[in-house]
């Protein structure tokens, strides 16, 4: 990876197409296109579209408008030509072949990305935005990854990194005076400080269930015992004949996934085999499955019928919670065929209000039960605040940084000499600036540049 | 269809990528993408691309570039507006939308072209080339497609257009003069034009055999005995194994069909059934395939191995002949397996030096045998001229003009009136117009433009 390299690399999507965009960046930008332009780039304004050929020797490949981005001002933050060709494979491959021959590499998978970063266009969150932003499918996906793009988490985390460095900098300047025993760094002020920096990891770090559920999709596992009626609630969900349905106990021993998006949250519904004790062994490996998939849930539809209304519901619900291992998956207890219930069973119902009564077959209160859906996912939220963590990455450095708080707080409750405790923050401020990279190494550059799309 | 909507539509190939670019073209694009942009296009000069946002009322929905194409100096002659925007399907579906809502109209397939057309910014044959230009899949495939939409079936069509117009015009001021037997045109010297027009009609109709060849892919059958190496031949030019091979006599039922691409011409290869008398109902139903497709290609590869090398080889072929229906297919006869020849069958051979010898398994001579079918398919071309009709509507129009052009012919012969005959000459005028568009019809329109993808 050479930042001297000129490169290139189609930016449209490959296929037949009206238009393809092949992008050329780097010091030899201009100069290579020039070679097989008809036009010379050097007379023509940055950021002018020009009408021209492209000519492979003497034959003319294509007519194409040209762009050039001069002095910087590009993307990639370097100089930067555009050619927008006819869509045919041919004619891209023509054009990429003549420009490899004239100078051009090609571009590695999100190099032009990478290279606006070492370029200081954006910082490593953003660039990591790039990626989902394009990836996203949902409203809100997009909308998480637009705003990180724009800066917001960039903005958060350097925020308590300025802060954290102007400390521990006031720390290290009290050693500097040894023995004269003065206090730069006013260690209330200090705790106060620690604190609401603390807050805001936490908060970051809780935003991650909710940002991490959105990116990928919020896993909905649907159980409950056989023939409860899954397979038709998830087929009325996805609103297509996906999973077999039978009134077979036993039917569905694969689990079944697809999305939908309601209300901009994309969700994964997983239907699973029915929970009961069994001899037959492929179905006990169904519902063991099931049981694994519960645990892997976000959210868990625990589907109960009128058989079961006149059970005691709670005690139903931590029997089944028994299975679960984790304590942040949340439980929507749904009674299915609802129609079918007598005026005893309505009225045990209406000391229960929390259980969602729909039927599935009959399409009855279905968007009941979606709302319910949308509003567990937006619960994972708490609060209004734009700023949300959705990558992993990041996820990892705010654990990290939190243990280092902890271990600040730690440290001065047992008086530790100051050059220790700014070593703490020195490291805390380590990690917030792998997030925003300020600190970045070569491994992590790779491993999020190859990630993206070739030609971003 | 009314040239006064803005349409917009997604101009690359869909699918994820790093760009996505959505055009938008008519009198009110400039004001209808202002509505959703954070710059003021007015401000903006034509042609110059500029960084900002797309919003959703008060949403951010993504950082792209425009470019206004202003005073109709557009690829539609209209007012235009490219936004490139980031390869997401979701982004791309948000803009269209957003576009919609404001005032356009999602674009017809080819309504840009459609449009340049319209405005005189293309001719028909040009707009049609824009068309093959995007499909062409191969070096002289794009060649003529280029050609085409530089204008040069264009200018050739129009300068025997002007002249016979010309003409036609003066026979009818002869016919204002009346009784006074006035000859402004010269009878001799349009005898001669007619039969420089009717040259230059007969070898754009004979190129049609190179042009459509080239651009739909060059048929070409492998026929021959049972177990003579059809099958082996294919995969040797196919470079794969996609013909089931095996020494039972009769392996290959269906017709396999697969491109390749040789010096710049796409070849579409045809394996057949063995020919030979059966019994075998499926396999005597095969054969006659065989020989449906041997009619349909440009080209036969005729192959035959050492047993029948001391038959009477033209006999042979003569005797094959008989089964073809069309004398401009091309034979190519081809003596497989040849490293097991005897010395008497070597010098029978030099006694038929247009026999190619090869041997498909052992991979020999297979280079003489591509040489001998490019060189078949340019010899189709007669000449080095660079016009070359691969367009079907063109071919029909200029054999009624050819028609037409023996008709006139004809009346000369009979001493026809000269207001007859110039109806003639306008009728010809009407044919070779009908290709440029200067002659057209909502139909003929129609269905050309309906051919093309959403964008172009």
């Amino acid at each position: 990876m050479n930042s001297l390299d000129t490169i290139c690399a189609l930016s449209t999507p490959s296929g037949s197409g009206a238009i393809g965009l092949v992008r050329i960046s780097g010091p030899q930008a201009i100069t290579i296109v020039n070679q097989i332009f008809t036009k010379d780039l050097n007379q023509i304004d940055s950021h002018k579209a020009t009408f021209g050929l492209i000519k492979k020797g003497e034959e003319q490949l294509d007519e194409v408008v040209v762009i050039p981005f001069k002095n910087g001002k590009s993307y990639t933050g370097e100089d930067l030509v555009e050619i927008n060709c006819h869509g045919s494979s041919f004619i891209i491959n023509e054009i990429l072949k003549l420009l490899i021959q004239k100078g051009c590499r090609t571009a590695s998978p999100g190099e032009f990305t990478q290279r606006a970063f070492l370029n200081g266009k954006l910082d490593l969150s953003q660039a990591e935005a790039v990626g989902d932003l394009i990836a996203s499918k949902s409203a809100k996906a997009h909308q998480i990854a637009m705003n990180q793009m724009r800066g917001g988490v960039s903005n958060e985390i350097g925020e308590l990194r300025e802060q954290l460095l102007h400390f521990a900098s006031m720390m290290e300047l009290e050693l500097d005076f040894g023995e004269e025993d003065v206090e730069f760094a006013d260690r209330s002020q200090f705790k106060a400080l620690l604190s609401g920096i603390k807050d805001k990891i936490e908060h970051l770090i809780h935003s991650f269930a909710y940002g991490n559920a959105i990116k990928r999709g919020v896993p909905v596992a649907i159980v409950g015992a056989p023939n409860v009626g899954k397979s038709t609630l998830l087929n009325r969900l996805l609103n297509e004949e996906k999973a077999i349905v039978s009134n077979i106990a036993g039917t569905t021993r694969d689990t079944i996934e697809d999305e939908i998006n309601i209300q901009g949250i994309t969700f994964r519904f997983i239907d699973t085999a029915g929970l009961r004790k069994t001899d037959d062994q492929i179905e006990s490996m169904g519902i063991e499955r099931s049981y694994k998939k519960a645990n892997e849930a976000q959210i868990i539809l625990f589907l109960i019928d009128e058989r079961d209304v006149e059970l005691d519901i709670p005690d139903l619900i931590e029997e089944f919670g028994k299975n679960l291992k984790r304590d942040d998956i949340e439980v929507i207890t749904v009674l299915n065929k609802s129609d079918a219930l007598s005026k005893k069973q309505l009225l045990f119902l209406n000391e229960h209000p929390g259980i969602v009564q729909i039927s599935a077959k009959e399409n009855q209160n279905i968007d009941e039960l979606l709302k319910r859906l949308v509003q567990t996912v937006e619960d994972l939220k708490m609060g209004d605040d734009s700023v949300v963590i959705s990558n992993l990455r990041h996820y990892e450095s705010l654990m990290h940084a939190l243990e280092g708080v902890e271990r600040i707080e730690e440290g001065f409750e047992v008086e530790l000499p100051s050059d220790l405790i700014a070593m703490d923050i020195r490291q805390i401020s380590h990690h917030l600036g792998e997030i925003t990279g300020k600190i970045s190494t070569d491994d992590i550059l790779g491993n999020i540049f190859a990630n993206f799309c070739i030609g971003k």
